[in-house]
């Protein structure tokens, strides 16, 4: 077998079926280079452990999901997040990724306030940046999709993440760009430009949209190509601006759960090659 | 029964249990002085019969929904929405109804090019908008949810509407704002206002955002109050902007259209008391 395009990186989550010894084991076998790991089967497994597998296998890992969720109003909630951020920083240090994804989080219950919400992640992340500094870990604010501003993440727009980002020195606080969340956005060429320009782009993501939306619509993102996302374009976009990393392969789909994981990353990686590369 | 607040106006889809001489009785009855209406069962009923049974009853049309769907790419397909759409003007003056509301569509099938499309809208509407002129009926651009811009609208803000519309003259094209596609957008203030300046708010609508979002999110939307949505908040900034017009209640939900027509009725009034007035 050929070897995997050379930024392509595995999300975890694209192939949740498969533990960690088998994901490191696949994507080692596939010739993926990296991997996107999320906080829950690390923990699971051992963060240590965890690191040493993938080590070990020669693998890095692009980026770890996720921290965040920062919009709580009262002060307990507010310690609770930066207390388990501060975990997730340290989890992502020891993992050796140099990224933390973060995803903001949405309105407490009862709050229409989406400005007040937005500021609220700032001033956690007034606490929280320097000591992912400290670890030598990146913090990159990602923006979701606007139909996630309610309950997930009130940071719907690259720009609004980059306004939140450029408060802090870049080699601290950054953004993710996913295909998935930003692809309508007529803005996305000139806020990419912007977020390169700034040395902010610490992590670039990719999937299709496909519809119609499944119900809660988190678990419905499409393959590559079989949406209607120009994902090369998107990848190029990236490119223009000066990224040079890895591209993270980030789909949430059941269907995908329910095949052969060694299926689903060859069809990845050829998704990758026709569509992204 | 005191008298419906003076701009509410009831869309018909908020009931769509209810027939028109339903729709018609239950609105004089509440004091309820607009109705929007739908292309689909106002000539299942008869345009001029409709027109005879509003008239007649003392109420006035707020809205025609909908015209629109201009992003086909072939000629035959352009051809078709045309002369849909003009057809859907001399309804909309039939019924005194000022404004035609427009869905743009999604993109074609195997379509990735959101920027084309986008510009095949302002395209139709070259020919659409001095016909509409004639009949007296101003078209509304209704910009929907970046989560409909696959399949349903391209046109994701406030501000692409606007661009769009600005190509014509404000007599003749303006923009539809309706708070469930809209309320999650920073930048929503300033497009209201620049909307208001230009004389382009055609239609202003309300409905609240509530989660999870249903297969295929077309039917999810909140009643007044019980979502996240400051209503108003909203109604607040279209006035601000300088609209004066009929503040449209549509709510998609199949909740309300299992229950009796009359307590819908009752309870948007009552909600719009509560949360926009």
């Amino acid at each position: 077998m050929s070897r995997a395009p050379e930024r392509l990186s595995l999300n975890q989550e694209t192939v949740r079926q498969w533990s960690l010894p088998e994901l490191v084991a696949g994507c080692a076998a596939a010739g993926v280079g990296a991997v996107g790991l999320w906080r829950d089967p690390v923990r699971r497994f051992g963060v240590r452990e965890t690191a040493a597998l993938v080590s070990g296998a020669g693998l890095r890992v692009s980026s770890l999901c996720r921290g965040g969720f920062f919009t709580a109003a009262d002060p307990s909630g507010r310690a609770a997040a930066l207390a388990d951020n501060r975990r997730a920083v340290e989890e992502a240090a020891e993992l050796g990724a140099g990224v933390l994804v973060l995803v903001s989080g949405g309105l407490p219950e009862g709050d229409r306030d989406l400005v007040g919400a937005r500021e609220r992640i700032a001033d956690v992340l007034g606490e929280l940046a320097p000591w992912a500094a400290v670890h030598g870990v990146r913090l990159g604010i990602e923006p979701l999709h606007p139909m996630f501003a309610a309950d997930r993440c009130v940071v719907s727009t690259l720009g609004q993440a980059l306004d939140i980002a450029e408060r802090f020195p870049a080699e601290q606080v950054g953004v993710v760009a996913d295909s998935y969340h930003l692809w309508w956005d007529e803005r996305l060429a000139g806020e990419l430009r912007r977020a390169g320009a700034g040395g902010r782009i610490v992590s670039v993501q990719v999937a299709d949209w496909v519809t119609p939306l499944p119900e809660g619509v988190l678990l419905g993102r499409g393959r590559l190509g079989e949406g209607c996302i120009d994902l090369r374009g998107f990848r190029e976009l990236a490119d223009g601006a000066g990224y040079r990393g890895p591209v993270e392969v980030e789909i949430f789909h059941p269907g995908l759960w329910a095949r052969d994981g060694g299926e689903v990353l060859r069809e990845v990686i050829d998704g990758y090659r026709k569509h992204v590369a």
